[in-house]
C-alpha cells in the first residue's frame, strides 16, 4: 500500500512531515532533519507531558474509557462548553472523516481552495460533491466566491494553512446564516494569543450547523500521539460516535491532552516566542532575491519563489539536511510557493543561511 | 454524548472493560478492580515493549511514517506476507469499521451469533443488511446455518467470543469459495501456541477475498495503545486507506508493536502459563453449583449460570472489586451467561472464592 502521491514525483509524500523521504534523499538519519514541513511548536512537548506520559505506561494495560469523561471534562472546563458538545478523536484527522461524511449528505460543500489535502480526501470517501472556492492569493480574500445556498456545506480553516491568513469572526458569521452546515477547522488557532484569536467556539450553543475542529497535536507538538476534538451539537455527534469504534483517542493522549490543558505556563511560553520569531523570519525571507512571504497570523508561512519549490527543498535537503514543505499538493500553488514552520530563532536563521546560499547566483 | 447502553440497565457500560464504571459501583479507585471482564493477557505489558516506549517519548514531536514501512515490515517478517498486503490500524476496531463499509456494499452479510458488539456497529454504521447465523450454544456449530451466497460477506471470529470455541480450517475453507467476502477476525488466534493455531492468514494470497483481522493489544497487553491490523489484497487495503485519515496508528503503538513482535520470550511465557491456567479455572468453576463453563480454546470462558448473570456481577463487585463481564450486549446469552478472563493462577482463585462466595445459598 502507497499514499497518493504527487504526478511528478513518484517518491515525494504528500502530506508534509515525512522524515523518513527527506533523510534518504539528505543521506542522513531522519532525527538529523531539521523539520521545516511540518508546522509543529518547536518549544514542546511540554515537560508536564512528559512526565504523565512516562507516569502512565502502566495504564496501557487498560482500556480507555469509551466514555473519555475525564479528557471531554478537562476540555469542557477549558473552552467554558457543556460535556456533551465535545467529541475527543484520534487526530482532528479522524475527525475530518466523520465531517467529511456529515458534509457527503448535503447537496455540495464548498471549500476553499488552496485547501489542505485532507480535506478532499474525507469529503471524497464520501463521494461528496465539491464546490471549490478560490482564494484570490493577493487579496487572500475567499468570500467574493461563496453563495448563499441553502442545503449546502462549507468546509474552511482559520487560520487557513497554507496562506496562514486569519479571517475575521464577523466575516464568517453570514455563513452560519446560509449553509446546513459550517465545518470551521481551527487546528491553528491557540497559537494566536486569546485576545487575538478569532474562534467560533462561543457559538455553537447558538449554531446548532456549526462544527469546530481543533488540534492538539500541533500546539503542544505531539503529532505522533494524534489528539484532536471536534466541538458541535450532540447530534452530530453522537452519530459520529456510532459510526466509529468505541476507543478511538488512546489512553496516553488522553492523559497527555489533560496535562497539556493545564500547563498555562507553556502556553505563554509559546506566545511569546511566536510573534517575534515569525516576524524576524518574515523579515529574513522578504531580504532574499525571488522570496515574498505571505502575512501569516499562524506558526507558518506560505513563501512565492521565483525558482521552482521543489529545487529549492533539495538543494535545502542535500546540503543543509533541512526540510521545507513543497506546495505540490495545493494544486493552485504548485512550484511557486513553499510552506516554511516558524522555529526557534536559532534555527529560522539556519534556514535563511541555507536559503541565502541556495539562491545565490 | 453517551455510548449505547444495555436497556435494563442505564448505568452499565456495553463493552467490557470498562473499569470507571466498576469502581464507582464497587466503592473503589479503577485501579483496585480486579478486572475478569477484559480479556487482556496477565503477563505483560512486556518489559521490551515498556523500555521502547520510554526511549520514543521523544519521537512524538513528529508524525508517524504515513506509509508505516517500519511497522508493516516488521508484520511482514512475522507472518512471511508481502508488505502490501498488511495495513495497521487504531485498534482492530478502527479496522472493522472499513470492513464494515466494505461489506455494507454487498447484497447482505451474515454474521455468526452471539457476536461482538462491534460487529454490528461497524455494519450498521454503512446500514449493511445483516444476516444473523445463530450458534447453537450446546454444539457450538453455527455452519448449518450458513448458506451459499454468490454477492454476500461473512464475518465470523476465530476464536470465537465470547464462547472460545475454535473453529478449524478445513471447517473454514468451503466458506472462501461461496462468498464474495469472508472477513475473520482473528483477535485471540496467538493466544494458542503456533501449532494449535487455526489461522486463514497463509490463504490470503489465494483467496482475494479474504481478509483476516488481528489485534496486538490483547496478547501484548496494550488496549490502551490502540494497534490492530488487517491482512487482505491490497485493492481492498488502498481502498481503506483512502477512506481513512492518513496517520491512524501512533508513534508509540508503531514501535510497540515492532518490539513486541521481537520478543519470542514473552510469547513463549504467554503460551506456557494459558493452558493450565485455562484447564484450572476451567475445574474451578465447573465445581461450583449453578455453572458451567464451556470449553474455550482462547484466554476466556464463557460461563452458563442459573443465578442472573448481573446479580453475580454486582455481588462480586460490591464484596471483591472483582469485575466480571456480564452479557447483556450479547442478546442471544443475556443474563444466563457471564464471561471472565482467564488470569494468573492467584488472581483465578481470587475469582473461584469469591464466586463460591456468592453463590452460597
Amino acid at each position: 500500500m502507497t499514499t497518493a502521491r504527487a504526478p511528478s514525483s513518484p517518491d515525494r509524500p504528500t502530506h508534509g512531515g515525512n522524515r523518513n523521504w527527506a533523510a534518504q534523499y539528505a543521506h542522513c538519519k531522519p532525527e538529523e532533519i531539521l523539520d521545516f514541513s511540518a508546522s509543529i511548536n518547536p518549544l514542546g512537548p511540554p515537560q508536564s507531558v512528559l512526565t504523565v506520559l512516562t507516569s502512565h505506561l502502566h495504564s496501557l494495560k487498560n482500556y480507555p474509557d469509551p466514555n473519555y469523561i475525564q479528557l471531554r471534562s478537562a476540555l469542557s472546563n477549558f473552552h467554558n462548553l457543556p460535556i456533551d458538545w465535545i467529541l475527543p478523536g484520534n487526530g482532528a484527522a479522524e475527525l475530518l472523516t466523520w465531517a467529511g461524511r456529515e458534509l457527503a449528505q448535503l447537496d455540495a460543500t464548498y471549500l476553499v481552495t488552496p485547501a489542505f489535502a485532507d480535506y478532499q480526501r474525507g469529503l471524497k470517501a464520501f463521494n461528496a460533491t465539491v464546490i471549490p472556492v478560490p482564494m484570490d492569493l493577493e487579496t487572500r480574500s475567499p468570500q467574493a466566491g461563496i453563495a448563499a445556498s441553502a442545503n449546502c456545506g462549507l468546509l474552511l480553516n482559520n487560520p487557513h494553512n497554507p496562506t496562514g491568513t486569519l479571517t475575521l469572526r464577523e466575516n464568517l458569521l453570514p455563513y452560519l446564516e446560509q449553509f446546513a452546515l459550517v465545518v470551521v477547522d481551527e487546528a491553528f488557532m491557540d497559537f494566536l494569543p486569546p485576545e487575538q484569536q478569532q474562534s467560533l467556539l462561543d457559538l455553537v450553543l447558538d449554531f446548532p450547523n456549526l462544527i469546530v475542529l481543533r488540534s492538539l497535536t500541533k500546539f503542544y507538538s505531539l503529532p505522533g500521539l494524534r489528539l484532536g476534538y471536534a466541538i458541535g451539537h450532540p447530534d452530530y455527534l453522537q452519530r459520529w460516535q456510532r459510526w466509529r469504534d468505541p476507543w478511538p483517542v488512546n489512553t496516553l493522549a488522553e492523559v497527555a491532552a489533560i496535562a497539556a490543558l493545564n500547563d498555562r505556563s507553556f502556553q505563554q511560553k509559546t506566545w511569546d516566542w511566536l510573534p517575534s520569531s515569525r516576524e524576524a523570519l518574515t523579515t529574513g525571507l522578504q531580504a532574499l532575491p525571488g522570496l515574498s512571504p505571505l502575512p501569516g497570523a499562524a506558526n507558518f508561512l506560505l513563501v512565492k519563489t521565483d525558482v521552482p519549490s521543489t529545487q529549492l527543498q533539495k538543494d535545502l535537503l542535500r546540503s543543509h539536511q533541512i526540510l521545507i514543505r513543497d506546495c505540490l499538493s495545493f494544486p493552485e500553488l504548485g512550484e511557486n510557493y513553499f510552506r516554511v514552520a516558524v522555529r526557534l530563532p536559532a534555527e529560522n536563521d539556519q534556514l535563511l543561511a541555507a536559503l541565502t546560499q541556495a539562491l545565490e547566483p
